[in-house]
């Protein structure tokens, strides 16, 4: 169907159009009043809001209601280890950071190591290879500036002597019905990928029972991971804890202009492993929104929309609103000429990479330290 | 259907067939052949499978071959807490204490806790409360005499962080499509006991993981259990470790003659944790072959196959043959009356309950020392 577009956990198919995904996944926007409330909050606003990088959410004015009353709230986010760390992994991370920074939140983070093993045909990927991708992961995570005192990662293999107890539960209130008409689960998906979501959402409410009480929980992630907790949040509800409030992330573009980067495409993705003479050649590469030829692109200008260098600048290199206007602009009238703007990215993300793998070298040895088991 | 009956481990209905339930399943008689195998190689035959209460298998001929090539085989069996732990429960612990100790076996049991508290929906069957139950059958299986250095214990939701990642692996065999067949699971059925039996297969492997060159497995089990094992043993033989052989043991009838006691209902059963006063009360209930009266059974005689009582002697309380065949014998000609039998019974029970107890007394604090966590 023309302009039809799927989202889910497995896929993102079509050109996304959040306004409808919104109506579809029953979230709200996050408006002008919301992010009033969090910069009064938080002392600021991230560029991430701001751009409505995170566009939508579940329950943050009650989040920000209950930070007003003195109860703070906890961040849990995650990453499920496949191919390697991209930049498109940032947004949710790079959020959970600024938050945890601005509201002194303490941050969980699940490496679900079990989801791909579970999903993917590939033989090669065993566990043992996921277990060492997952671990890549955590340093890449730990990388982004996260307090290594309110910090904690884990495996759910790792960790399941904690989580499996309270999935069980939550398990209890998901039938293969509920799992079928949320992630379109056949007959013939096993039964771990049936389980694995009840093992998600126990960091929602691990708090809570640790504490004894109540404690807020709020969940960046990318749009694409919402149906776990539309699923979960109801069962988190009838067993007596907060349902998480969540921020919801656009998806950044892949190279070629598809619509969500994926790191099982490596010409599409940049990862964070990426030596600096392959990010140039990929960004190189790039799609961009502007015409054929550069006297067409001066005459005609582009659209800042279609091109990945804008939107990689806009999602992750160009914090600064001014100069990433001047970049759209630019685009738009037909006075940046697409080698320009390719190499200066190309820079902005090796600058980045440089920087981000001086972090990873510091805190190698440290990792240890933030691992829940 | 006159005749019918069904054997699943969530209920047994009708009269079962042992006959027609080997065809059904799929499972070997133990043959006289078998028998004189296990006597030569154990020193003795256990009274339990001379009376063809363990009366078939999978893969025995098989684990007999490797154990006389000198490869050492470990026992696994359990029992799911529900509603405390009955002498019912007991042929398939008495069992595997016998194979320890003539093979000198490790020996492994779980504690599947998660099990029941997924499948009731008795909203008071909390967690916790199965807990509770899960700790007082672990002391009741530890007192029939197994070997504290050579045998582990554990409840699923405390060893998860080892079971977890184990399960996982099998889980990938496992479709929806499989456990529906197997189970009758519908759509309805709640997607932690889709996953349990992924849980529960693993101890029949983990020996070999632990130890990374394949040990052979036995399991001695009741037969409504044997469907777990038929699902799991192909998932288990394509991850390449040896498929568990397993005794199956027929049901010990309920008090009023219903083909499983089941801990559920307490008319029917007798607890291992009741008082001298109340096993005399429920034996006297018991439903025995005989006749209305002394007089008609003096002339007709009764039917051991349909006496609780005569059962009871059989499966657990008569290990001589001579006695058990002089009281199947006063069943069936008569000169046995209903009041005697049942008194002799009760005393017998009452004995058993009463050394039980005091083993009980003696070994409450150190299961510690024999749970894995």
């Amino acid at each position: 169907m023309p302009g039809d577009f799927s989202v889910t956990p497995y896929d993102v198919e079509g050109q996304v159009d959040y306004g409808r995904l919104e109506e579809r996944f029953g979230i709200q926007p996050i408006d002008n009043r919301l992010m009033e409330r969090i910069k009064k909050d938080a002392g600021e606003l991230h560029y991430m809001i701001r751009r409505k990088i995170f566009f939508a959410n579940r329950d943050m004015n009650w989040l920000l209601d209950e930070y007003e009353k003195g109860n703070r709230f906890y961040i849990y986010t995650g990453i499920a280890p496949s191919g390697g760390m991209t930049i498109a992994h940032l947004p949710s991370f790079v959020m959970a950071q600024w938050l945890q920074e601005r509201f002194d939140a303490e941050v969980l983070i699940e490496i679900p190591d079990e989801e791909k093993f579970l999903a993917k045909r590939d033989p090669k990927l065993t566990l043992e290879k996921v277990h060492e991708l997952a671990y890549a992961d955590a340093l890449n995570i730990m990388a982004l500036g996260f307090d290594t005192k309110k910090t904690r990662l884990f495996l759910n293999t790792e960790y399941a002597g904690k989580l499996y107890k309270h999935a069980v539960r939550v398990a209890k209130y998901i039938t293969y019905s509920i799992t079928k008409d949320a992630y379109g689960f056949t007959n013939e998906t096993n039964v771990g990928t049936l389980f694995y979501p009840s093992m998600q959402a126990v960091p929602a409410f691990i708090k809570s029972v640790e504490a004894g009480r109540n404690i807020p929980c709020v969940i960046p992630l990318g749009v694409d991971q919402d149906v776990h907790f539309r699923v979960a949040r109801n069962a988190i509800e009838k067993m007596g804890y907060y349902k998480p409030a969540i921020m919801h992330a656009k998806f950044m573009p892949g190279l070629k202009g598809n619509p969500k980067m994926s790191s099982s495409d490596p010409d599409n993705t940049i990862y964070l492993d990426d030596a600096p003479e392959v990010v140039a050649k990929k960004v190189n590469k790039a799609i961009t929104g502007q015409q054929a030829t550069a006297e067409l692109q001066k005459k005609y200008g582009g659209d800042p929309e279609k091109c990945a260098v804008c939107q990689y600048n806009k999602f992750l290199f160009e914090p600064d609103d001014n100069k990433l206007e001047k970049i759209f602009k630019g685009e738009r009238d037909g006075t940046l000429l697409a080698g320009d703007h390719k190499v200066d990215l190309a820079k902005k993300i090796n600058r980045f990479l440089e920087e981000h793998r001086k972090k990873k070298e510091h805190l190698k040895d440290k990792l240890d330290g933030v691992m829940l088991k």
